[in-house]
């Protein structure tokens, strides 16, 4: 046949270009089903997300939907045109969510080309791109900064001019819109099963989430096609029996909400995230193993205008086959994500 | 660091007193997301629940959700505050749902401490509670008693004076709220699926459901984590390796709902679950077993003042691994669950 | 106990007879859940049934369900009365999909027996039957011709006249019906994630669908209690251990919505399957192995009245264990699906 290939083979270091501008397909209408499998996958109990009437007494309409379900929509629209070749998603900085989503909202995603720069081995090359998700008004619910290393189609292509982003290493507390956190006000702490309001936090306390939970192969797979995140390392046993590790691997997002999940256990006051630091997938997570988590309280900051609101800088290190009592640095054995974010909880 | 701890460790024995009442979190919005994936866990094919112009010819507005998923939510949201430290869940009694609970309500729960006694053991003791689920209006969706059987914090620490509960052997038919019951005048019983009328069944009768259903991890683990009961033993195959079975426990609820289900092949028209009577979890269930199920129609009776509707108290017991065609008994090999209910049944 | 026996044993061949109606048990209302569920499952990404937005542009109220979800929710219906004591599924023919399918609509079934014919064997028969699925308001969702092979109850009993329907060989362009396709007018290709439209493909063309998905326990059982389908072999592991293949069978519906999925890569702007040509499940998929497909444009057509619409006839070739870049035939060893398609793109 003559026809041009139909399949799309993904995008190679090549194919970026700084300033460059790429719609992603597919838009995706969030609905209430969406929201209950998040709760059936990693069974958060944060009342913000889980009860209407909870909601509507902190002024906003319905129960919005999980702020790191919106992050995996809108990465998961990324992954064709972005990483479907990459051999690492790197880093992730200068993260802020936007107006709540509620079941009904349609999301898309946009992204720019902010930074690209060949690696040493001439093999591959880092891609920074900034994403912005909105909703059908055109509202932003979300904007991000990430970085991944993408193969060459071709070694012996000329490397482009570097570019590496100036990236702020945490969002500034200030540049924090106010409005896009609910009235913390009338905050039942009884119904949100809080004890600790931000006051009873201080900096540099840490905590561990205590509990433990064991991730099957039906669960990440049902959570990265829920998210139409593409990235073929995470379904296809037949290839991975011959690849590096000899099993698929577990979409990192799907760390993070488990170790946001597992964190209610300490921190059930911090119902909203409202802002992406940085942050590492340390190591990959397979299916038979157990996550862990603790927390550190880096930073506290007030919110501009917001007397009901108080932040958090708040760092989860999220281990596997290992509890986290004695709170595992970065780098010690089993830990497989660190994660810098703000939260924010009443005062 | 100096501050309070913040993770709850759960109640001990010595933490319960009779008549203590203990509000539970998190309130939890039911969507018709939950009711999609009750019906992708168990496959239940009751036409009340499955059909929205099914439930309107009865009356309602709506398809309400499954009478067992109403439990679980309600009954997960007492796990943090009652049973963490169980070593076992004993029994129920006195169980009666209330009014239909449609997808947008929003469930909250309450208990009432109305029994202890230590063990002789003195390292554990068992605690009763009554609790009330109620949905946003305040109005009563379920009210159940369960005993429960917890650890002590201390051996040493003195017994309580023990109060145990006077319970009934049986829900009374006469105290069956009639109004809870959807309108059987216009049963269609083809639709149903249905052959047998209330009048169609005769005390003494035994159904074996035919039908085997094998249970694997990921679905118990979704199914507990959307009732947001974070019961550890479920969840955590890292402790549960080190311990009495090697295995996650599967949450007893998931066993009560999958032998509802199989129990469709036979009681087709017995769309509503009205009462508790009792029930025990005989032994655990683990994933890759398959549970079958069969009924004994212990008593008949008539609704007051509800021609269109008869009762029948069914007891169903479930096993493991065994068909039910010979009628196991609670102490056979395999059996798992013994549960007692007044189920509706049009006339 | 004397009471007459409450389970259906199903039917066997003596039970059918030409010109016979049969309804089938249970309405089932579709809603949002069951899409996020869908959604969960395949990982689709085809526009129309993503976003609410894509399918206003096309004159829809909202994103219709998926097509095949609408089929396996028919098809799940007619199994307790059809196909409980089948020993396969042996084709299907003349299928059209009708009106779309929003959540909140509730769908029915009814089938009409059209053919019989006892296999030479004496102990099996050939049962013709036409399905019809209807929503609340009567109209046509689905209709397609389906024939099973089926158990005698007594191989002793005579043979019926044997009676073969005459079968189109596919669905002629001519009859589809033109207003069950929405506008293609305002088709978005980039949010599509479309490259190619009807006039790009060209007859004979083949295309590797390129992904691979590997199939858990968990997600099958899941998805085939979802569609309400109760077919023994799908659940019962302690059944299935002692049978032909030791293990549980994957309901070929459950190939079908995989094949169709992995196909957007090469095939987005497809975005309503219209007709169903034919079809045949060619060897059994069993959990763990993976799933990959390839594509073959029979022919093409336009569609009566519709400028802003083409059809393509589309042969979907599914293969376990074995990528699809060689496009194996129907009887290439691991090759499970070979199905013949009508799908709508625009012009």
């Amino acid at each position: 046949m003559s026809a041009a290939p139909k399949t799309s083979p993904g995008s190679f270091f090549e194919d970026f270009a700084v300033g460059q501008d790429i719609v992603h397909a597919t838009p995706r209408t969030v609905t209430a089903g969406d929201a209950a499998l998040y709760q059936a996958l990693y069974g958060s109990r944060f009342a913000l997300q889980s009860s209407d009437e909870f909601a509507r007494a902190l002024g906003l309409r319905a129960a919005p939907v999980d702020d790191w379900l919106v992050f995996h929509i809108v990465f998961g629209k990324t992954v064709p045109d972005i990483s479907l070749n990459a051999v690492a998603n790197l880093g992730y900085a200068e993260g802020e969510w936007g107006v709540p989503v509620y079941p009904g909202d349609t999301l898309s995603a946009t992204s720019t080309v902010i930074g690209v720069r060949e690696n040493s081995s001439g093999r591959t090359g880092t891609v920074y791109v900034r994403t912005r998700g909105t909703n059908q008004r055109g509202e932003e619910v979300l904007s991000y900064v990430r970085w991944a290393m993408v193969h060459k189609r071709d070694a012996a292509s000329p490397p482009p001019e570097p570019v590496v982003p100036d990236l702020a290493a945490a969002v500034a507390p200030d540049s924090i819109a106010a409005g896009h956190v609910p009235g913390f006000g009338h905050f039942d702490m009884a119904a949100a099963g809080a004890r600790a309001r931000w006051g009873d936090y201080a900096a540099g306390e840490r905590i561990d989430h205590v509990d433990g939970m064991t991730v099957e192969e039906a669960e990440h797979q049902l959570a990265t096609r829920l998210y139409q995140n593409t990235a073929r390392v995470h379904f296809d046993q037949f290839a991975a029996k011959a690849g590096r590790f000899g099993r698929r691997l577990i979409y990192g997002g799907h760390v993070i909400s488990l170790a946001r999940a597992l964190s209610f256990n300490g921190l059930e006051a911090a119902v909203r995230v409202v802002a992406l630091n940085g942050g590492r997938h340390v190591a990959p997570l397979f299916a038979g193993e157990t996550v862990f988590a603790w927390s550190e309280v880096l930073e506290k900051a007030e919110l501009r205008g917001r007397p009901d609101v108080g932040l958090i800088r708040l760092r989860i290190v999220a281990a596997k086959d290992r509890p986290c009592g004695d709170h595992p640095a970065a780098d010690a054995e089993g830990v497989i994500l660190d994660l810098d974010t703000w939260v924010a909880l009443p005062r």
